[in-house]
């Protein structure tokens, strides 16, 4: 079953007009929420930061968060979603096409659920990941439908035998094509700061209370290539990635991955999980 | 009736998956072409423009250039278009979302048409544009559905009563937010260089060819707003705004707007609609 606005209707049912903005603009926004043993998890923090994003594209969404909390966990149920992810996404709906926000428009609300096992293996082994250029827009913030540069930059990391390509701006590593970037020096966390420049993570987040919980400074800072390539561990972190360790950067390889503190990290998150 | 691929349908029968990567990702690729007394004009340039966009993505259509050429003239006659536009946009299809390009799916043609009148008095009388920082990603030579930044810039136009917005990056004017920006000094017309950081406007391509043919200086090359606040005369051009002259750029009005370079061209314009 698929969630439509209020209404839950069969996977054959669901359409989207041509003129939806969602598909002739990406004039939309989403969230990916993880459902471990049938339970979302941070499922407030992704609708903070769902109602976020409308805010700042001037989007009415068309239900409250109460609404959708609810929905969604009903679909959840109806699907008998165990293990797996929910994607929602509202766009500004249909219209004549028009670059300037319509004024007659009625946001669409569509989501789905998906079965997904989390990634037991990489969790361990840990990921290549490599860099390329940030060509993104500047409002990374705004989880957006506009996706292209995210796109283009996790083909290249496929093309690269690589399973994510981190990004890079005026010399300043940003963040990946789906996820945050984080480097561990000397006993630290360094991450880029939650600006226009990097869409600020739920698992994010959550690595930021875990790290004040158990005592490891967590330190939102700018860095270049050069530092990265200097880290004792370095590690990405999504919803459906989680806290991914790395264990090669473009050609250099990073021995002892994942590192004490990444292990660390993700030991607190599985609790995390354990608690939800 | 629509065209989806090579099929012709009706309106009403026109629907998108949920799942098509346009609607997830603003994955594809758009073109506007006008159609003038039932012909549609430098339909050769438009297909060229989207050949290339759709290399630049890696996506593949799903008609030949001649095929779209020829179902959408016959679409312009079934419809019985006499003055308007033909939309047309490819998405690289229906797959589980998954941020890199799927292997196993078929790209989605859809075009319509929509009756549109020329905007004969504000091509006499001129425009208001208002600037604006230009925050889009950088392959705006890409004619691609991520619009949002443009989105967002001709809505900051529309809340300051103008007509468009022009955007400026790093100091450097760029173009609208869906149109090509020209300023003319001492006799020569100015324009942002066709890179990577503006879409290549093919009505730009038929300025630069008009003003070859009646010995105008067409300069690429950058320039800031203080030039444009030095200029003898500026205008936008676009598919459907055609050639447009300013007639104030924020606070500054210009006095004997359009001027006589830009008359000449809009002329010269005229000529090659009839001829068309």
């Amino acid at each position: 079953m698929i969630l439509m606005n209020d209404q839950f209707i069969t996977r054959g049912e669901a359409h989207i007009d041509i003129e939806d903005r969602g598909y002739q603009f990406g004039d939309g926004i989403y969230e990916v929420v993880r459902v471990y043993d049938g339970k979302p998890f941070r499922f407030d923090d992704h609708l903070i930061r769902f109602e976020r994003s409308a805010k700042e594209l001037s989007l009415s969404l068309p239900l409250s968060s109460e609404e959708i909390k609810l929905k969604i966990t009903q679909l959840i149920e109806m699907n008998n979603l165990q293990n797996g992810i929910v994607y929602f996404q509202t766009t500004r709906g249909v219209a004549t096409r028009n670059h300037a926000f319509p004024t007659d428009s009625t946001s669409v609300l569509t989501a789905y659920t998906k079965e997904m096992n989390r990634p037991y293996e990489k969790l361990q082994k840990g990921i290549k990941i490599v860099t390329i250029e940030d060509i993104r827009w500047l409002r990374c913030d705004i989880k957006s439908l506009n996706l292209l540069g995210n796109i283009m930059a996790k083909q290249y990391a496929v093309d690269h035998q690589a399973y994510e390509a981190v990004q890079i701006r005026d010399n300043i590593v940003t963040e990946g094509s789906s996820s945050n970037f984080f480097i561990v020096k000397d006993g630290k966390i360094l991450t880029h700061p939650a600006n226009n420049f990097i869409l600020k993570g739920i698992t994010r987040l959550v690595i930021e209370k875990i790290a004040d919980k158990i005592g490891i400074p967590f330190v939102e800072k700018e860095f270049n290539l050069k530092q990265v390539y200097q880290a004792d561990e370095a590690f990405v972190s999504s919803t459906t990635m989680e806290i991914m360790p790395i264990n090669q950067i473009n050609d250099k390889t990073i021995t002892n991955s994942p590192g004490s503190i990444t292990k660390a990290l993700q030991e607190e998150f599985e609790k995390l999980i354990k608690l939800n």
